[in-house]
């Protein structure tokens, strides 16, 4: 294969660019403005790929990716867990001690802010955290540091002054590979994980039954979620993710299954299962 | 009752603010650096009430504040949809067309990124979206304007240039009203929902067992939820709210019934339940 061409949102230094390089090692990342302009780099070639943030360990799910990957009709065809950690980087010469404000974007600043606050740092937000760094290398202000990603350091020439600055270690997040192409790029697993979208009418005892589908089975759920549909007050989406190749006998007849039940189903991607390392 | 006072996160003028205004009508709202210091408000005395963000439309659930749910005993007494409605803030006597830059929180300016790029205005971060609006009058730049909610603009005293930025109007918070008390301080329902958390090992078919105890009882769920539990991988918590008051006798007997297969369970409230209103 050809080095593969990826599509992430944010800035060079962003931490979807350092998921995209953990996932595929050599490969060439294109900064996009916003996740829409992911999908689309994404539907211009059959050999693009896309990643995109789907939960992090403390925020949550990222919704509106999810709402792209249903107006799209792109596959998954991969995963990558990343350990998010905040560095805090400085120009090249600038020690700890010369640093009086951190910029970042506001969601890393509140995830270190025990942290900032023992350094004492005065707190300036930015749109984003790779585009902080950026800001620190233009503007050449000794006493600023970014707290940004250690790709991003490399990227813009800055010195990494202290690593792990979160108050949270557990902080992953979870990405996406997305392509026209349903076929994995790299193996990264024998362990397949498979995702899937569906619909139910509001009844009790409704995802009960579509739960027996994967039960009846032995069929393991990795992921559950409920979402109410966008102006359907009396429907919801279910997000699962269960263990096991689409392939498999087992998967396909679960799959049938759960059509008879769902008014709307549909298999977002088949892919090699990425384990979370905690190192 | 006397008059209600509720600690939220945020600066006066933040979106947690109009939901205890919209939840309690009149109150006494006191703003919090951090969701900790709102738990902590709550603790001090049990006349005192909370108010956190725990599910947006578009961005997820805020598993943060799942977390110091658990952390702490204290219960859900109430629930409360706002619809989150960006306003553009100008200083007084100034007119959209002297207007150039926008200052908000990332995702505020995310959120309006269509209306944002068709008016031409330059972005600038700041930390929330009620502090830009403060800066907006603390520094008196006319070419300057704020997003942020309607209440923001009575706080600092600010025109609404435009209303409605955002580009998707599906755009709702779900906010937990939080108390050392169990009784609900308002009545607005007739009908309750209840919110709990459990974990289960990690076995084909365990969560089709859990979710049996409500199927058989007729019980509806409004919400499920999954979600690792930090430091161990292979198990997990889940996130119910059914439809019900705890103390009705199907609702106690599906939790008896659940406590027999669940290791870890937790009632985190039972309370009205608050209709998302599209108006």
């Amino acid at each position: 294969m050809s080095i593969a061409e990826i599509a992430f949102q944010g800035e060079p230094g962003a931490y979807s660019e350092s998921a995209a390089i953990g996932f595929f090692g050599d490969c060439r990342a294109y900064p996009q403005d916003n996740f829409e302009s992911v999908f689309s780099f994404v539907q211009q070639d059959v050999d693009h790929f896309g990643i995109i943030p789907i939960e992090n360990s403390l925020a949550g799910s990222i919704h509106r990716n999810y709402d792209l990957l249903l107006r799209n009709t792109l596959q998954i065809v991969g995963e990558y867990h990343l350990r998010v950690s905040h560095c805090l980087l400085g120009l090249p010469g600038v020690r700890l001690e010369d640093i009086s404000e951190v910029h970042s974007h506001p969601q890393a600043l509140a995830q270190c802010e025990r942290r900032i606050a023992e350094l004492g740092l005065i707190q300036v937000a930015e749109t984003d955290t790779a585009g902080s760094a950026r800001i620190i290398l233009d503007n050449g202000v000794r006493s600023a540091a970014a707290l940004a990603s250690r790709r991003a350091a490399e990227v813009y020439n800055l010195n990494i002054l202290l690593e792990d600055m979160e108050d949270n270690p557990a902080n992953f997040t979870r990405f996406l590979i997305i392509s026209q192409n349903p076929n994995n790029p790299i193996i990264t697993s024998t362990e397949y994980k498979t995702s899937i979208v569906f619909s139910l009418n509001n009844q009790p005892g409704a995802l009960f039954k579509a739960l027996s589908v994967f039960a009846l089975r032995d069929i393991d759920l990795s992921k559950i979620e409920s979402r109410p549909v966008q102006g359907r007050p009396w429907e919801y989406l279910f997000y699962i993710d269960f263990i096991g190749n689409v392939n498999a006998k087992s998967s396909m007849r679960a799959i049938e299954h759960l059509n008879e039940l769902a008014p709307f189903l549909r298999i977002l991607g088949s892919y090699p299962r990425h384990m979370i390392n905690n190192s």
